[in-house]
């Protein structure tokens, strides 16, 4: 009886103590479709024909956290993604995202990037329990779908990852708007990772690493220099927020329905 | 041919002097339960019956204007609901929205409000075409379910306008937060129209009745006083900035689809 309480109690201990360390995109090397197929790595094959996931990976273990690996180029075959990794506090690799919405865009004498290129949209939305929750994860862009956390959400998501990179045209127009409001809509924690501003960079990022919580309210964040954003995420306030505003209740699904396509496939097929 | 370059210029000069009018959310009388029974009016009967929208209905005509007319309690039957009524530039009423998201929330110690114990939810999405383009109508709490948004602008809507009263919990939280997103995800207008705040009133609007284009910019706003907004919509925007971000087009349809219920079962009886 002892024993069941204490092991309770530790994993109550635990849970308190629980890290996640998110990185930001494109870590390993420059943004830049010059440099993609320079800086990718075989994922799969790991060890040392992927370094900086071997890196991440071991730091993970050692320290006993739950890591969102920011984003590197992955070369699988003759293909390259914008790829994230997820790492458990064992070290192993729990789930990997590749980016599911490329960031081509084309604003005339600001930003125009094309990152289809060089690169290949990934399949899958990913979601992933970890010891700090179920995560959601997309990559920059990704953040601009807001079916794509409709989703995560209704897959039971408490905290999206967004490790990203947004530039001094989209950022100060964008960047919090959007983690505010895949937020406050869908009533969970939201985590961006951008790379610091580098003004002498091909693409020079904005910076502004974030933490929103379920209402929508920024916990914490930083400027565009280097820095790391340290706050606590309660997850009973995502159950308070949602029986204060019970939104996913108050859904008309008698007047519009997201479909997950992935799920739909896999129930039909049982 | 002259005549036809006439006509087309008429038409262009006309068009430039659209005008838009949005009224607030139960402008027609306290907004609280106790209240909503008494100042209903029978809108469908209309004439001495409903002497708010007739008023609106004579002010569209005489102006040549279109107007949103905020909402007020609509009696129908043995039921009320929280409407809104659109009149075209002739007067005449073009469409009636009534509110398909009831506000029913519980913030302990800050808003305990709950529509549902006097009024019944809308049934359908409003879409209605006028002289100022296309316009997707919600009313207050109908802002908060993006999906709502997102099939609006699937419907091909220029410009969402909310009647609203936030309050003084939500207002500063969500009210500009809620419509930049929408405009931002969905790359549209977003008109909101408040009431003025009296905090003498059982019920305390935000106020803040804005406009914001299509890149969630807020293009036009007021403090909480009562005040008019005025403000110029340019639907080139909305075209640049689609052009720029094409949103809709690099959606993965293939992993996640928003279903419009109606328009899905007005396919299937074709």
């Amino acid at each position: 009886m002892l024993a069941k309480q204490l092991r309770r109690q530790q994993k109550r201990v635990l849970s308190l103590f629980s890290c996640l360390y998110v990185q930001n995109e494109i870590w390993n090397g420059p943004y830049s479709n010059d440099s993609f197929p320079i800086y990718a790595e075989d994922i799969d094959t790991g060890g040392d024909a992927s370094p900086s996931t071997a890196m991440l990976s071991e730091v993970a273990h050692r320290l006993q956290i739950t890591i969102v690996g920011g984003s590197i180029p992955e070369r699988s075959g003759d293909r390259l993604y914008n790829t994230c990794c997820v790492f458990g506090t064992d070290g192993k690799l729990k789930a990997k995202h590749r980016k599911i919405h490329l960031f081509d865009i084309d604003i005339p004498g600001k930003i125009t990037f094309k990152e289809s290129n060089t690169l290949t949209a990934g399949e899958n939305p990913t979601i992933v329990d970890t010891d700090i929750g179920r995560l959601g994860i997309g990559i920059c862009y990704d953040i601009r779908f807001q079916e794509l956390a409709v989703l995560y959400a209704a897959r039971g998501a408490h905290l999206l990852c967004y490790p990203g990179a947004f530039n001094m045209t989209t950022g100060p127009l964008h960047w919090e708007l959007l983690q505010r409001a895949r937020a406050a809509d869908n009533q969970l924690y939201v985590a961006t990772c951008s790379p610091a501003r580098d003004v002498g960079a091909g693409y020079v990022a904005w910076g502004h690493s974030t933490l929103v919580g379920p209402f929508g309210e920024v916990l914490a964040t930083t400027e565009h220099d280097e820095a790391i954003v340290i706050a606590e995420v309660d997850y009973s306030l995502i159950e308070a927020r949602r029986t204060s505003l019970p939104l996913e209740r108050q859904k008309r699904g008698d007047l519009y329905q997201l479909v997950d396509v992935e799920r739909l496939n896999s129930q039909s097929t049982k």
